[in-house]
């Protein structure tokens, strides 16, 4: 195979409770990849988007994480990468763990799936530390496998896939910029034990009413007494959607990523609908710009496509 | 039904990362309790051991859980309770947990079932509130229903039943007093949200690795960064334990309860008897008094017995 075209799907990370360890895929929004064998070695990257991101490898966060797949693999070739991204930059929706798990993994698939799971996951890591500073694994994760997926270590890499029944999410993306480096400096370094003991308690009942398939469990434990209570300042009309979105029959929901998104789980399509709703009545309202998304669970990650780039 | 013969099982809660919402049931020891309607009103205690614990009923663990069952049951005759404790007390194995939940799960048998659960585990709460002051209910819940159990939230009840494989439990109780009060003095209000998350991704992955019967993964997940190097202090010798008992193979364990008990978890019966050698061997030669058990997890809670006390 010389050339392939895969989907990258957005994702959720900071899972309400699950803060820096729980992650899941959406089916969409997702980024469109083309990966090409060259003759001449080397990384030539270009993007068709309008986002304006560089296109020199070692600070484009696909480049970056290519270049150190390409590092150990010692090829004979160079690649061309194509991206038409369309998960927004700053979402909170995993824009950059898309471009960054999408490049290795299209590499992986061209070269004979040479490399493990844990091998890409690294090598993406590699990416969104030029994103943000920062190695995390959290959306690369569920991007690359799918489904829900637990990062329980990233010093020795851990990652374990957590069953879960199928989901209708809904995503509201204000158009306001919230940086993921000032949605981290506001957090306190220490909490109380208090609330550290019902953080855990919910993690756990979370991960459990996903395996059990218990959609009521999950909502029960949707609870976050720790990060979100601090972030969620940051995001014009927070507390106004989750109350309603919830009131409406959402199962629960949160801050996605370290925002501006919210998003919302739900049990099924028509209250999907229902919650989409009511979030485009707040930010119409609240007059501030926004996108939605009303999509599922995804539970097979990045998949190679017919589309055309 | 006028009289019944039960076995209340020991139980460890605080299962490592699982501070206050994770606890277990195990097979032995068990204390032995033998319930009698008796025509004359009210409830008369008498305990075989030699505990010297109080018979007054409202100062009993067993009697004042029972007393609460017997406000709201409005009976037409008494209860006689009589009590072979063999859950040594202050061992850190839910001796208290034992009384409490079987008596009110022994009166709830000749009561022809008429509470619920959720009940039983609020009555048995006062027991535990006789006894350390806290209505805390990771001892009573496990030994009412077996098996590994969550209590996701005490304020409004939220107990989860988590499926898990079969394992076997060595315990060593090294013959000294830690006081339950003591053991929660010594702990600090506050956490780092570094610690915290740590901790939470492990009882994320212990859930996850009891439900997929990964014993790998409970093994990797049965970290505890936040309240055992502060607790282990107190228990002489536990690091030397805890590092040759999973040297030698066992999957993992800690303090049960407030301690002093040590119990580590394992795959195989051979392992077990393993772990209890070295158990016995380092106690022997630091000069503490010891009593072990090689137990399997009880999946049953409590039980109807043939057994005379």
């Amino acid at each position: 195979m010389k050339s392939i075209t895969i989907k990258s799907p957005a994702t959720i990370a900071n899972l309400v409770c699950g803060f820096d360890i729980l992650g899941l895929a959406l089916e969409a929004p997702y980024d469109l990849m083309k990966l090409e064998k060259t003759l001449k070695k080397g990384l030539e990257i270009i993007h068709l988007d309008a986002y304006n991101l560089t296109t020199v490898p070692e600070n484009n966060v696909a480049g970056a994480a290519l270049l150190s797949l390409m590092d150990v693999a010692n090829l004979a070739h160079g690649f061309k990468l194509t991206i038409d991204k369309k998960i927004k930059p700053g979402s909170g929706l995993g824009s950059s763990a898309a471009s960054a798990a999408g490049a290795v993994q299209a590499a992986n698939m061209l070269l004979d799936n040479q490399f493990s799971q844990d091998d890409l996951i690294r090598f993406a890591m590699n990416g969104e530390k030029v994103a943000s500073g920062v190695k995390h694994a959290d959306n690369i994760t569920p991007c690359l496998l799918g489904g829900v997926t637990l990062i329980r270590s990233i010093y020795p890499l851990d990652i374990i896939q957590v069953d879960s029944p199928e989901l209708f999410i809904t995503v509201v993306h204000p158009q306001i910029e919230v940086k993921t480096s000032d949605a981290r400096q506001i957090l306190k370094e220490e909490v109380s034990l208090k609330k550290a003991i019902k953080q855990w308690g919910n993690i756990a009942g979370l991960v459990a009413g996903f395996m059990k398939g218990d959609h009521e469990l999950i909502g029960r434990s949707l609870e976050d007494v720790i990060i979100e209570p601090v972030r969620s300042i940051l995001i014009p009309a927070f507390d106004e959607v989750k109350k309603r979105c919830i009131a409406t029959g959402a199962l629960g929901g949160g801050i996605s990523g370290s925002g501006p998104s919210i998003f919302m789980l739900n049990k099924s399509l028509e209250t999907a609908l229902q919650v989409e709703s009511i979030m485009q009545e707040i930010y119409t309202r609240v007059g501030i710009d926004f996108k939605t998304y009303v999509t599922k669970l995804n539970k097979q990650g990045i998949t190679q496509t017919e589309e055309e780039l």
